[in-house]
């Protein structure tokens, strides 16, 4: 079925956590679901979700419930997830290292197909099967194999340089851990993971109800 | 000097920014900034700089540009930086690993004084110095050791369970980077990093954008 209606973006913000609990749902073995059920799980109101999911139409009837499955495949065709993406990864450190090694990216399309690290004595070893390259080889290799995704787990100091060769071989995608603000263009995209801000959010948060 | 003004909470979201941008300043030899050109670095306006910033009062000056050091140091105690706290990691996987060899939150007063995994091979073992303890000792030790933070970094399927022992023992916040949404009373404070939404959401703007 062709995905032809306007989904509002407050809508799509949410289908990443609606997509993770019908995923659990179907690994358990559920295959319907009432709005009301997943609204408790969820801690989301009923009505709220029937909003939500009547965007994608033609289930959800009264008393009948959600179709698992169905429901599950249609928000994935949504977020591109029936696709799959060539990533990379630079930096073999413990953030990188646990991208490669998470079996959930792979199953869900997301293929890793080389890892960089300056560290000469990780170079020519492999992490989960996957070859370990230097990263003066970086802009050659992005040049040869096109690559959706470029995951940025190095140090903050290295970062920004790491990130000009990227973009400059015309990846549009990044995944940013690094602690800086990546500069770049319009037409690139950059998702960042600051773990030091998610802590110090953390903190506030704590000190300010204690 | 006493922080007794009220600080909207639009500012405080934006603060570990400012902070991150003012520590890196600081690391470079740079004592004074005008707010022209943090915002430059920033890339946000300079009149929303400068309204951020007067919150904190006592510095700006017109030509004179902003006391670097005493900036950072206001918004550190804002942000509740200028004490310690106790950390608990929860998994000595790769994610675990990268939370407790990462220097900087030893350096900004996050201290981890124990690891907890359910690997009879890790058990006994130590981390960047921290001693790994079985996951069946948790509830003593949390009991016996006031904690002011975990870090559950544990599969999702043993996630939930973990957190319970957690928050039965009273403990306020936990920084969760399993997939799952963890059921927590309402004084308990739960920061989530999900990297497979992020990277969902990575997706979805790059397909949007394309």
């Amino acid at each position: 079925m062709e995905q032809s209606r306007k989904i509002s973006n407050a809508v799509i913000r949410r289908l990443p956590r609606y997509y993770r609990y019908l995923g659990d749902l179907l690994a358990a073995g559920i295959t319907r679901i009432s709005s009301k059920e997943l609204s408790q799980r969820m801690k989301v109101t009923a009505s709220q979700i029937r909003q939500d999911l009547n965007n994608f139409g033609g289930f959800g009837q009264q008393g009948y419930g959600y179709n698992v499955e169905y429901l599950y495949g249609e928000i994935g065709k949504i977020l591109k997830l029936d696709k799959s993406y060539k990533m990379v990864v630079i930096g073999a450190g413990n953030i990188g290292r646990a991208i490669v090694n998470y079996a959930n990216f792979e199953r869900r399309g997301f293929k890793t197909k080389a890892i960089f690290d300056i560290n000469p004595s990780l170079i020519g070893k492999k992490v989960n099967g996957i070859d370990v390259y230097s990263v003066s080889d970086l802009s050659e290799y992005l040049t040869k194999y096109p690559t959706d995704i470029v995951v940025i787990a190095v140090p903050k100091t290295c970062a920004d340089e790491v990130a000009k060769t990227v973009i400059s071989c015309g990846v549009k995608a990044i995944w940013n851990f690094a602690n800086i603000d990546i500069p770049h263009p319009d037409d690139v995209i950059v998702e960042n993971v600051h773990l030091t801000e998610s802590l110090m959010t953390l903190v506030y948060k704590l000190n300010k109800d204690s």
